[in-house]
């Protein structure tokens, strides 16, 4: 593999940290694209080009592109089985990290993204503003599950003394917490996970 | 493994129908739990005992429950490889199955919810008419997607000349397509796909 075989295609304070932390982990060589969502780099020609959804992540390899977080980190987990970031064989195991993956995916995110990105699911700008104040609420409630549910018999990482590729993205999206004026002190497993995975090297370059 | 060592919580109609077609595609003994979604049944504090987020599908396992559709799937797939349901050790092409699973569940399920769970996102009456109204819009956008994108050079399957776990799926949320006010006609292979379908056995029989 040379170091242009993969290409993430990225945008601070977005999902695509996760991936860009999997990838760190992995000790992936890659190239590192930062799209200006200022400017709607994400809408340009060019990058529809490569991801005609127009979002982040986008990940450039020598097959094809692929998007969608949870597929991104599974992929990571495989191509680089050495970094041991995911129970790959073993299926319940597996499944455990896909289900929070995925609650992640489909729950947690398209709660937050009603406060940013109302416009996708409705027109009007009351209907726009109902939804950004149900943020909190919503986020809130996801938390909960989190911590009671996905976290309920955890150790150090969600799948207890395995770290997996479910803890950059966990770590990602409990970092929009704060703006979106929940407070992670009411989720002291998520929080205790929070400053974990600060101390890791890949964290704090993926961040830096 | 037992006749009762797989229990599958479902409802007609929902996603769970994807969980249900791939068990039966892998010929897995497996128990079905029907709920009452008009009782609320979801809702009741014996099903919250085995899934707290209140949902279908839920898998109850010997080693514990699992929950999202992405994660059961690829479990399914993992657990009975002899049905060969998902291209496990090919991390690229797991990734291209992955990935529409994960939008499915993140994007276009998200999208159709907003017809009629509107309350997750928003309070007012008027904000859940305004999303109602808004998810022929947003399921043909989806299923745009779906069209030139992610089917854009399959063979009879998603993943081509291979049938997976992605199949079900989209299948099953292609179904909501007319409840939604579109017409899959304008889709022409999502409707190839959805015939395609309907003539497998473990289809005709998770719907009969
Ligand atoms: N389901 C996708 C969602 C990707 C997504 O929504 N990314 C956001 C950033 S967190 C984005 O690129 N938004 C740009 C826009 O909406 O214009 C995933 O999990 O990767
Ligand atoms: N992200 C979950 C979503 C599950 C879900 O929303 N299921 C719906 C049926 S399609 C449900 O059980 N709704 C019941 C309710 O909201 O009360 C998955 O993909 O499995």
């Amino acid at each position: 593999m040379t170091a242009s075989s993969l290409t993430l295609y990225f945008a601070p304070g977005t999902c695509a940290l996760a991936t860009r932390i999997a990838l760190l982990e992995a000790q992936a060589e890659h190239t590192l694209v930062t799209l200006d969502f200022a400017a709607q780099q994400q809408r340009s020609p060019e990058y529809l080009a490569i991801n005609p959804k127009g979002r982040v992540p986008a990940l450039v390899t020598e097959h094809g592109v692929l998007t969608e977080t949870c597929a991104l980190l599974l992929y990571v987990a495989q191509r680089f089985p050495v970094a041991n970031l995911a129970p790959l064989d073993d299926p319940f195991a597996l499944a455990r990290m896909q289900e929070l993956n995925s609650y992640l995916a489909s729950t947690v995110h398209v709660a937050h993204a009603h406060g940013r990105r109302g416009n996708r699911w409705a027109d009007a700008p009351e209907s726009i503003a109902d939804m950004q104040r149900k943020v909190p609420q919503t986020m809130a409630e996801s938390f909960e599950d989190i911590e009671n549910y996905y976290l309920r018999d955890s150790g150090p990482w969600v799948l207890g003394n395995r770290y997996s590729v479910a803890d950059p993205y966990l770590f990602t999206l409990a970092r929009w917490l704060r703006s979106d004026s929940v407070d992670i002190a009411q989720f002291p497993r998520v929080a205790a996970h929070q400053a974990r995975m600060l101390e890791r090297a890949a964290v704090q370059k993926a961040l830096g």
